[in-house]
């Protein structure tokens, strides 16, 4: 290299390794000397938003109903057993472990989970709000010395209770500094350097992205390793559309050093970056900024009909449960129960729910592709990746707004703002209606409107954005919701047009534009439901819908269809794969609950669109997702079955997944259960998911069966127009 | 009988004759003497519905956005060659066809269909608004002495220009008299007046339905029948919730004849009344009448964005179509195109969707239930059942309404009042998003709102409520859903409780109140796709997704999954049952018209939820209802082709299907191409299905694939804070 070249090389090496120093690795292998409250937000930006950033410029009091008050969360304190670790527990449980023998001696750690370790489940059952708050405990996950170690903190008792160390495969959920420093590392080493100057990129244009490498094999066993894959983003904000194709690092993420670069794409270009931005300031044609739509609000004018106590249970109509953000699983709901209309009591329909692991895998066999099986949850946080909701366009204007509170590697508490939002939806549809037809002759027109409650966060993992939604109806319906909007992964290559392709290639995708390929892919979504259904314990209900043939002579009809109730009694029975063709409804009841007239009460779990793994079951990357090898399962209760793709997901090689607990086929009858269910997308990219793809959406419902004695919201009034709000434009009044 | 019950009888049937001749059977046979322009609505309430009913109370100065002026239709010309036949139209057609040979001839005869006969597609093709209107033709389905005929009827030259007679089984869509005057028909029978009396029913508080009987064999060959069924409407408007079991009265429609009465239920009680209203002004409990919710409301302070030209031609956003409604279909949208954002022109995505046909079979074998195999488009008429939609509560405060012009079944106009409304939905949903994670430290969080545009259209057919939604997206996905609503069809039982059942007895269905069983069933929807992407000439493209094995030594991978492309030759080829284990996309392309960069553009179905007909296929409503056997198929463009169970229904044998079509295997490469899919339901009923359902839904979409060259809302702007209107309580105002 020509010696100008190579000192501009090392003086932009200096300079980099002095911004991470200073601003992108929060050295987080000793705590600071004065620890504070909290993580300073102007120097730890990458993981730490200022609610100030994205408060509505409004101001409060012409706000029909105000943002709640600037709440920095230093005084929280806990009001209910499963209430997150607050700034001052997670500071408690800071200081207890730097005193204790195992981080006391080491130079370097890090907190990869610090979280509330949840008391019993029969504890919080019978804990009521009035009663002493029961002990409070954090369940932490570090790794000290190349070794991870669980241990469960007494807060109030300052102690260390248990401490286990993690002996199978896997590590546990990167943290924010294992992911900022991993992308930088390589700029250390001389050869990558170089690849990236061959490419024609400047190393002031570099975008790199830290991807989990599944597990392929006993070369990758034994360390923490990752891969790092990068972009060019000169011209664009959308590097994502511009890869430096083929180039692969393979990282230490413990020391940090370079094991191997692989660079397959050197004939590859870098596709432009023309028409590839997004943001709305860079839309420079009058064409590309589309004013289609007059504006349009949700409006209410006596306010929302919801309310929030001490921070995490939301009241709503019939319903009220417990929301909380979580690091891993993005949003979790609990104790959510529902108002019976004839007693007024609340009853039980689900203990907790929550996303439990994703798995998404690309579709792509080749040396920078094969391994991108990435199991979002457990590798990255899915709750680590919630970016602050936009409001007004996140959610809608009579949104409520709930931050999360979590550690950062050295296990100082940092705000994530506005991380989930609670709002009213009404979309003009219709909650149950009857009209007489003319056959009648009755004049009667009964119609009620459906208005719902949302509960939304949005993980935005690099370049995808999940929109998880829990949306419940007075009907008692609770459906969940998955929204895939952002960036696709792309894929360089040297065509420009499907012309120039020859014969039977493979592209592993859809040329989206020149250079571009979308590769396909699927995602699977796997939804943690402990339904308690009038209680823990309960039954699963196969109701097998089957022809019927009748006997000679016995009607005119031929057949009809049947439902046939089968209860399972172990988890072998539990494990389902949907079929069109031999159809089920899937029911969780209570036995010994029944209606007056003899139903046993449930709720049932009603499958909208999905898609189903077709990966063979020996293929790595579907031993670690295997969770998806059905749609359905069901196993018996148990506080340590939490994450279907295991505990510690990171290049783990899928011996503790949900699919190898239910294999041990344990009763589930009459039991204290938890059934899983599994969304899924099969995702071939189009031109229209260029430059950033429009949402696409999939559900499923949680409806109750027989849970009620008649229609629950038989009773609610219709609209009326002198409810209805007089509104003016502001620009107006 | 006594003297006195003979008397009274006798009375009963006098009054009833009276009444009969007075207000429910309007003489369909002869044309009223002076042939006023539209049916005088106070004498002829069953199919005439007045728009003043439901009009809004508050005073339309006041309204935002007031509703249009009232609007009679006398005065309405056609501006489109798709409009409806209006009102002075339906005059004319009554006129010459009374001076006909046919008519003039015959004492009596009814018209069961008086609608448009669309112009050829490529004369509506090449016609620009400003250019002559097509000649404007009629289509009638008439029936005389027994005989169906066909005629088209030319408006202008006032001639009669084809005559043919139905020779294949089956018999029109009944008239809206066929139905009122069947269910009193059987009153004049004393047998009947026996039974229903023997039950404990009185007369005056009978409410009987017209049941389609199917085809079930040759003794129901040969004349037009119709079941009859009754109910107890004493103390409640829900009379369906009060059947009197096993009592079906076998009716000739054309004489009004009881041919048969069967009797099987003599020992099965008549359900009670309580808790069976489901009218707001019958919750006497006060918490039956629950205030869950406060007031909330779609604003749109500068109005909505949509506009409706010439009553028909709905412009909103980046989209345009026609709207109308239908007798038979309900809700006929066409030409649909989209807005290219690149070229700014108007793109053709659909020439013509509507509903077909449904299939709502029973599944109970019983003598009362076997026939129980509606299929409600072509037997009843889906647009003659839709009833006026309730501003408010059917729809948002911001809809539009449109009215449909229908003949009654001696040709005179009558309009039912909003039958369809337009409207702009705002859930609080994401249309695209994209935010940074803190792995890459960028500040950037792009988020825009998803406005939909939703044509909705309610049909009440007896019992059953189906809100058909026709919702549009300015991305340029059309989703089509349904949703079901309304009362469920029962059979009464001894039955009490669930612990009176004696061992394997099949119920048919679920227990649900004392004396009450909700019947299985299953709704299958099929929707006509007449999709013309970027124009006529089409291909259907099977995207199959595959798992693709790797060799020894290809990759660390096993698997992965490999989309394959077939375009589908023949109808065999495009006969498709949708699986789970064997996934494809189903693409409806333009192979002549290729993006930038050389992919054909198209448009995708994306399946939702949906159930497929597991019954016989040599079952007699299963051959009826072939046009299930597939959940999509594709057909060649055929004028002909519209009705999936054939153009005459009703107690037709099948010979006529879809299915019967589609098996001729004719050409669909590069043609003018039509799509059809079924959406479906398996219906297990349950307690909170009484006495009246909440809302059910499900849908599927019709979504561009590499039609736009990128995102085609990528340049819509975000809603800010000063668009948003200022709101008060209208108390407060």
């Amino acid at each position: 290299m020509e010696s100008r070249n190579f000192h501009r090389l090392l003086f932009l090496f200096i300079g980099v390794a002095v911004v991470l120093v200073v601003t992108w690795v929060h050295i987080p292998y000793a705590p600071p000397p004065n620890a504070t409250d909290l993580l300073d937000c102007t120097t730890n930006s990458p993981w730490c938003t200022s609610k100030n950033r994205f408060q509505s410029k409004q101001p409060a009091a012409t706000l029909k109903y105000p943002p709640k008050p600037k709440h920095h969360h230093v005084s929280d304190t806990p009001h209910h057993p499963l209430d997150p670790l607050t700034v001052q527990e997670l500071n408690k449980v800071r200081t207890i472990l730097s005193s204790h023998p195992l981080f006391k001696s080491s130079p370097s750690y890090a907190l990869h989970s610090v979280v509330l370790q949840e008391p019993d489940k029969n504890l919080v059952l019978k804990w009521n709000k009035g009663d002493p708050l029961l002990p409070r405990q954090a369940f932490v996950i570090a790794r000290v010395k190349g070794i991870s170690h669980l241990l469960t903190v007494d807060i109030d008792t300052r102690e260390v209770t248990v401490h286990e160390t993690w002996s199978a495969s896997g590590y546990p959920t990167m943290t924010i500094e294992d992911m900022t420093s991993s992308v930088w590392a390589p700029l250390a080493n001389p050869a990558f350097n170089r690849s990236i100057l061959s490419r024609g990129v400047d190393l002031k244009d570099l975008a790199c992205l830290p991807i989990s490498l599944g597990w392929y094999g006993k070369n990758e066993e034994g360390r923490r390793l990752i891969k790092i894959q990068c972009y060019s983003s000169k011209d664009t904000a959308n590097f994502y559309m511009r890869p430096i194709e083929g180039l692969t690092v393979l990282l230490d993420m413990d020391t940090k050093e370079v094991v191997e670069i692989s660079d397959k794409g050197r004939k590859i270009p870098i596709p432009k970056a023309t028409n590839t931005d997004y943001r709305y300031s860079s839309q420079t044609h009058n064409q590309q900024k589309l004013k289609l739509i007059n504006p349009i609000s949700i409006e209410q004018p006596e306010g929302p009909s919801f309310s929030v106590e001490d921070d995490h249970l939301v009241k709503w109509a019939n319903w009220e449960f417990h929301v909380k953000p979580d690091p891993r699983a993005g949003v979790i709901i609990s104790r959510a129960k529902v108002r019976d209309p004839d007693s007024g009591e609340m009853r039980n329909v689900m203990y907790k729910g929550f996303t439990s692991e994703l798995f998404v895998p690309y579709m792509d066999p080749t040396d920078a592709w094969y391994f991108k099986t990435y199991m979002d949850a457990g590798e990255y946080g899915f709750g680590f990746q919630a970016m602050p909701l936009d409001p007004l366009n996140d959610c809608p204007r009579n949104a409520y707004y709930m931050d999360g509170v979590f550690a950062a590697g050295d296990g100082t508490p940092y705000v994530r703002s506005n991380m989930i939002c609670v709002f009213e939806s009404y979309a003009g549809d219709i909650g149950w209606r009857h009209s007489e037809s003319p056959i009648t002759g009755l004049e009667i027109i009964e119609v009620r409107p459906k208005v719902t409650l949302v509960v939304r966060m949005v993980a935005s993992v690099a370049n995808y954005d999940y929109i998880v939604d829990w949306e419940f109806q007075t009907d008692g319906l609770i459906r969940i919701k998955v929204g895939l909007s952002g960036i696709l992964m792309v894929k360089g290559t040297p065509y420009e047009n499907m012309n120039q392709m020859q014969g039977q290639e493979n592209l592993y995708g859809t040329l989206l534009s020149e250079n571009i390929i979308g590769v396909i892919h699927d995602h699977y979504i796997t939804f943690y439901l402990d339904l308690d259904v009038d209680g823990p314990d309960n039954s699963f209900v196969k109701v097998n819908i089957q022809r019927q043939e009748t006997s000679p002579g016995e009607s005119p009809r031929r057949s009809y269809l049947k439902a046939t109730r089968n209860v399972a009694k172990t988890e072998k029975d539990a494990q389902i794969k949907l079929k069109l063709y031999d159809p089920s409804e899937f029911h969780v009841i209570n036995p010994t609950q029944k209606t007056r007239v003899g139903n046993p009460v449930g709720y049932k779990v009603v499958p909208g669109g999905t898609a189903a793994s077709l990966l063979r079951h020996d293929d790595p990357p579907q031993k670690r997702g295997a969770f998806t090898n059905n749609q359905i399962w069901v196993t018996p209760y148990n506080q340590s079955e939490q994450w279907a793709g295991g505990l510690f997901v990171y290049q783990n090689q899928g011996e503790d997944t949900l699919a190898v607990w239910s294999d041990r086929d344990r009763p589930i009858e009459n039991k204290d259960i938890v059934m899983w269910y599994t969304l899924g997308f099969h995702h071939v990219p189009c031109q229209e998911d260029f430059p950033v793809m429009p949402t696409v959406s999939s559900s499923f419902d949680l409806k109750p069966v027989n849970f009620f004695e008649s229609n629950p919201i038989l009773g609610i009034p219709p609209n009326v127009e002198k409810d209805l709000p007089v509104c003016k434009p502001a620009a107006s009044s």
